[in-house]
């Protein structure tokens, strides 16, 4: 709870109407996109200036009071929910785009743009920003940057991080600090840019962003193999780089989802497969042309059931979309979806699913896998009912099972959804003991009163899960 | 001073064979490739495994004995310079290439390995480890790490901090840690590994890396383009690039630069020309010869006076060979080379290149520029001589206003060189005081004792050098 009086400061601060504490408001701000989690904030304030954020910052660092910055609230791994209660910073009225560079190829803009609203101003003046998660109609630059999202494209185009040339944060403290800028070298001090991207707000609030931006590839090309069985799969995507082609985008989808998937988007797929890879080629026409074709004669080679490619753009935006479809298509099927993110190394693709697979049978568990297949990121899916207590351990077992095993398989357990509260407890498994002490250090270097997300990341002791002793 | 117990103790965790302290081995020691600055260690050791390492750091840590680690001491900021005494590390023990993974596109490899050692061994393979700094032939993948070293493929390959994917870390505590791997995507935690690359060996040793390849590109072709002033040159640069082309190289010689290259090389370069720039583009055969063909357009359009492309391989190679002989040839004129690298986004090149010109004259220095265009990281370099303690003064007196100059026009204090000594004082420009505060403090959570390459990155009081007042 927060005094009358503070109430009262921090009000002046953003204005009255930019302080919400009714309970639909305070409601509104208790959940994200991650099943099961919720808490309720004390208020949601929505700062529109860096100074306005430090003055906020400065009042909560000098009462111990939560700060939960957020954009969008998309998140899966549970990483804005305000566990502690404290203040939501709702960060969406920074939301203006201040510059396109097509000179250095940057844009600069808030936290609080859209991603999709960046691709669409920038793909205008024929430039392009590769990151595109799943959620990117919604979901902010700012929640990306914190989050380090993906998406479809980083095989060949990497993801949030290498992307993110400079930012303006706030401290804990109030100070207002600048990281890195418009240079494409910058090697004065520690790389704090690279530091806060994926930190999942719990090391500060970042105010201001400069992106890289590449041309924007002249055209693009689709193609869908169908296979039997996993392992031609998977080795279509071990041969098309074993030629040396790097495609921008190799999406997988087991059976499962397939049939799913088809059932909502009503594309007339296959579903006596076993799986299907998803192949989109970009860069100039020519070689585009002679990419799919020879990714078409490799999936041939390795054994495909049907290669078909899309005629024109539209069909193979029709099939990506169809692909980005697949987590509103499954959460359909019963009250709780749970999207997980295990990743191995490419080359340890089929040993995953396989490992999901045997791990669904073993709990009697209905879990659809599909993801990135090209950088090896997964999404394990399952759906299950979160008010049949049974039912959710035996999926927390299952999940438990499934990190174990990326992690055998030389992966991680987050490739692209971060920790937050949802993976806390795994975080030593990826990261070990000392690791995850090393950055609790970094994080009190930062906030030393953890009052940014406190209950995230960190587990609060070295115990795990009652689900793992057992 | 070591103790003898001490001495005894080292010497029995790497073998007297590889602890050296006879003052020969010590002076080979004291020094990098940075002018003016020298110090001597107490004993160089020469660990082969991470647990010596460990165990070396442990007892360091326990001792408060300075750790300077370093690989062939190409750095060009004093940064391998033990300025506090203490055991320097020389790591070109661990030099061997682990593994080349061409599935995942990775390599995994000891920090002492040579870069151009792993440029010759993953082209071997069809693959492709873009960074190339200058030094590339004895300098370390380690050092390059630790420096995040650039090169000449900047623009469009960006540089070290871009292909290390994971590594292997000792700790001064004596902690072995491990931070990313092979996963393409991967947010478990801070990014850890990000951290350590650039951070010039002041918070921890690293064993093990494991870097991003790409793709051998299929070909490449070179042109060289003359001008007869700045503005041409540095328009041709940004009209490339507005016409969404991205050169894997655009070198620039200034006036001066040339005639001493050409002098060391025999080149036969039009020396009556103020600038030219060396443009190379790699990739597919169709689309270097599309992209070469409208870079030379532009150039013609932009006002140069003269195009020539390389008509052969072996010509355009010739050609950045005698680029990479700047520094060389510069060195010859007088006994001390001072080559900063004040760095600027591309669009402020020319007013930069004005400014060093401005500088100059106003000191009265021979000062040449050259560097990469492309990425806006220019090479001032100052011909001077370190025994004369007034023109050394003027030296650092017109480094100063350089560096003033990078800031003010949006750039920094060091694009690929770091900060080490030699820029410590300037680090404040770039971060901020509070930035530089924090930097401290994250220093401190991995490194309480300071035993981590003491005397680097930091100044120790927040006076500026007395020349800045004058």
């Amino acid at each position: 709870m927060l005094s009358a009086e503070l109430k009262h400061r921090l009000s002046a601060i953003v204005g009255d109407k930019y302080y919400l504490d009714t309970p639909n408001e305070l409601y509104a701000h208790s959940y994200d996109a991650t099943p099961i989690f919720q808490a309720m904030p004390d208020a949601v304030l929505l700062p529109a200036t860096a100074q306005e954020v430090s003055a906020i910052l400065q009042l909560a660092n000098e009462h111990g009071v939560p700060i939960v910055p957020r954009g969008s609230g998309t998140n899966l791994a549970g990483g804005c929910i305000p566990v502690d209660g404290g203040i939501v910073l709702n960060m969406t009225r920074f939301n203006r785009i201040h510059e396109i560079d097509s000179k250095n190829l940057t844009a600069t803009l808030g936290p609080g743009v859209a991603t999709a609203e960046l691709h669409k101003a920038v793909e205008a003046e024929g430039l392009f920003y590769p990151p595109d998660p799943g959620s990117m109609r919604i979901s902010t630059v700012g929640g990306n940057l914190a989050q380090c999202a993906g998406g479809m494209r980083g095989l060949k185009y990497g993801v949030t991080k290498d992307y993110i040339m400079g930012i303006e944060y706030v401290l804990p403290s109030g100070e207002i600090l600048r990281s890195g800028g418009k240079n494409v070298k910058d090697v004065a001090g520690y790389d704090m840019t690279r530091l806060m991207v994926g930190s999942e707000g719990t090391l500060g609030v970042i105010t201001e962003i400069t992106v890289k931006l590449l041309p924007l590839p002249a055209t693009k090309r689709t193609l869908v193999a169908y296979f039997h069985n996993l392992t031609d799969a998977a080795r279509t995507v071990e041969q098309v780089i074993a030629s040396r082609i790097i495609p921008a985008t190799i999406e997988f989808l087991d059976q499962s989802t397939m049939k799913v998937v088809d059932d909502f988007a009503k594309l007339g797929l296959p579903l006596n497969m076993k799986s299907m890879l998803l192949i989109e080629q970009d860069g100039s026409e020519d070689q585009v042309v002679r990419d799919i074709a020879q990714i078409e004669e490799i999936a041939w080679l390795e054994g495909a059931a049907d290669v078909q490619l899309a005629r024109t753009f539209e069909d193979g935006a029709k099939l990506l979309a169809a692909r980005r479809s697949a987590l509103a298509a499954l959460s359909r099927l019963r009250p709780t979806t749970i999207l997980e993110d295990a990743t191995v190394p490419r080359s340890r693709l089929a040993e995953m699913v396989e490992e999901v697979e045997r791990v669904a049978e073993k709990y009697q568990l209905q879990i659809c896998t599909f993801g990135h297949a090209g950088d090896g990121n997964l999404h394990p899916t399952c759906m299950t009912d979160e008010r049949d207590q049974d039912e959710i351990h035996k999926v927390e077992r299952a999940f438990e099972e499934i990190f174990h095993a990326a992690i055998r398989l030389g992966g991680t357990i987050t490739g692209e959804h971060g920790v937050g509260m949802a993976k806390m407890d795994y975080l030593p498994l990826k990261v070990g003991e000392g690791g995850v002490e090393l950055m609790k250090r970094i994080k009190a270097a930062f906030d030393p009163n953890n009052i940014m997300n406190p209950g995230k990341m960190f587990a609060n002791s070295a115990r795990r899960r009652v689900v793992v002793q057992q």
